[in-house]
């Protein structure tokens, strides 16, 4: 609990839930007839609407990015390591806007919402939904919070996908894209891990075909098995190595089943803790958005094609030991970007924390983050008179 | 099926029970008083019984290495590429032991089998058995056989391990020593790939707490899980990504949580097949004996302390794009064997197969195992008058 609030904190924040009336058409081709979305806001928009910045979150984020809930919260939001006063995304000057996506367990509509057709939960009757219907989505949430076109979007994983596809499908709508530890689509073996968290959820006897919400139970034990999987891809060999090696508990082998090594630990309290914090229904969309995602199959699978229309300007940033999403992922998409002749920077920044590195503020990656960002507050057109 | 048996198999083979009544005391400190093993042997064993090669096999492996069963049988042996007349490990020449560890499935003594102290099934009652454990009741198969020195252990991955092990527990009965795609030690990655399988079985609502025999059923969930997830890991990235890419079943998204990418039908018949055809318990103690491998840690973990005493040649081989045990891991292995001044060849082979490049004959991976055989068989003690 923060006993005081640091003063780089953007402080406590509370979310707002607004309501879409506009029937929002899905790329499954069915209709949300009305939606709420979760926001979180920090800082204060300028008067010509141009400091604006909006995050996108990972598979398991939500709105909540920044900041406390109340002086009893444990810990700040996901990312308050880079967004605050005087922090990488600096609120003193940035109106940033965080959400919880559609599909998502975290107030904004999805499985666990009440189907206004039905009177019950959708559960497994909530439309796959993709990160271009995600994208649609944030845009209208633009038009309501009054920003025809962002600073910047940013993401990380997931995250970075929907900011790449802000890029494509509202080119005029954004100054600069801000994509971290990503990948133009998934590959074979990433799709396999998701597959295999999707199995272990949905053959849960506890599943019930994603109608447990009547049964008063949660495919608990699925959702962990998911998350311990998910775990051992967010971070890397070497960091596993330098956190756990093969540290035992006890010291000593038990020759038993019981865990033993700090990693087997580690992982059943990572699986068990998400089990009750995250919906199952949920997370299957969100592998499938995963899945999804491959903006370049519409253009013949030339992702230079994709970015073509394209007037942002590019930040890519890569982990050395990210292995979910590996640098040379990101190195497609500035070699597309630098094809269809678009401005970008690329960083591959040291770290040994794999796919979680995109988390973490190490200090050449907040270097160069930050510079990046200062130099969007320095162009930022209300700027142009003074500069 | 073999409607002709090709001219360079071994044949037609039956495995035979060998049945041991010393008991064998384990690592966990209980004692096995009696334990069969299950073998297959190929070729003809010389008068001085120096051209016995013993074949180690990996997590799923069992006695069955080559040739057919019965002309119905679809496929060979799990090693047929490398045993054979006129193959790497030339069955003309040499005499080739292959068998079902201790907790195995396949025959041996394991989980399965009727305790004799209670009437029952082991189940989970079965003693967790090591690497060691394992080569010690190797060695008394050996002296069943009549084979004092064999003129090589051979194994891949976790058959890699226990060929590791026969150099530091039996120096004097073993010429040569061909250790493939292993490592030193699991990793904490390793560990933790290995403990969500056994999460997946253990958390299996038809495991029982092992005692499933009785209930007559099958934790078939969680033992597909496990092998979807090791599936993942015998596969690179590469590899998979050129057998299945992004291929879809129906040519387009489904929209739907059914198997629509090539790469999730293959995992899910795999862990299917899987799981009718391996025993739960088996498995959980094979990982184990994975975990708990490491020969360095009672030397102060000096890998090239514990391997001092070694008095044989070695060979190790490593694939490019193994991530379960990378090359990097093979090398850990030749740098401690040169630090002890022990005679080592090592080949690292090109491959996109991931870790189950050491079960297909690509080759440059047979011409330099082969070529080291054949010089096993050059230097035969039989030989030594002819030279």
């Amino acid at each position: 609990m923060p006993s005081v609030i640091p003063a780089d904190s953007v402080g406590l924040v509370t979310p707002q839930t607004l309501h879409f009336d506009i029937p929002l058409a899905l790329s499954c081709g069915r209709v949300l007839e009305s939606y709420d979305l979760v926001i979180e806001t920090y800082g204060t928009l300028n008067a010509d609407a141009s400091n604006a910045v909006l995050i996108c979150h990972a598979l398991s984020g939500h709105h909540h990015a920044a900041g406390f809930h109340s002086m009893e919260d444990k810990k700040p939001g996901w990312w308050d390591s880079a967004i605050g006063p005087g922090k990488v995304i600096d609120t003193n000057r940035f109106f940033v806007v965080a959400l919880n996506n559609l599909g998502g367990c975290h107030g904004s509509t999805g499985p666990v919402s009440i189907n206004p057709a039905s009177g019950e939960p959708f559960g497994p009757e909530f439309p796959i939904v993709t990160v271009a219907d995600w994208v649609n989505s944030q845009a209208r949430l633009a038009d309501r919070l009054g920003i025809r076109q962002w600073a910047a979007v940013v993401g990380g994983s997931l995250g970075g996908m929907q900011a790449l596809q802000w890029s494509i499908a509202y080119p005029e709508r954004l100054r600069h894209c801000v994509v971290i530890a990503a990948a133009p689509k998934l590959s074979a073996q990433n799709i396999a891990f998701n597959e295999v968290a999707r199995q272990a959820i949905s053959k849960d006897p506890n599943f019930h075909h994603g109608r447990y919400y009547a049964e008063q139970v949660v495919p608990k034990t699925g959702l962990a098995l998911a998350r311990m999987v998910g775990h051992i891809t967010y971070l890397s060999d070497d960091g596993m190595r330098e956190k756990f090696g093969r540290e035992m508990r006890s010291g000593k082998l038990s020759f038993d089943f019981n865990p033993q090594f700090e990693v087997e630990s580690y992982l059943q309290y990572q699986g068990e803790r998400f089990s009750t914090a995250f919906d199952a229904n949920s997370y299957l969309l969100m592998t499938k958005a995963l899945d999804y995602f491959d903006p370049a199959a519409e253009h013949g699978d030339d992702l230079s094609a994709a970015l073509s229309h394209a007037r942002c300007r590019f930040l890519l940033v890569a982990f050395t030991t990210d292995w979910r999403f590996s640098p040379e992922r990101s190195r497609e998409i500035v070699d597309a970007l630098v094809a269809a002749g678009k401005p970008v920077a690329y960083a591959e920044i040291e770290s040994a924390h794999g796919h979680d590195a995109f988390l973490i503020p190490s200090p050449r990656y907040m270097d160069i983050f930050g510079a990046y960002m200062n130099r969007i507050l320095a162009t930022l057109p209300s700027n142009e008179g003074r500069a």
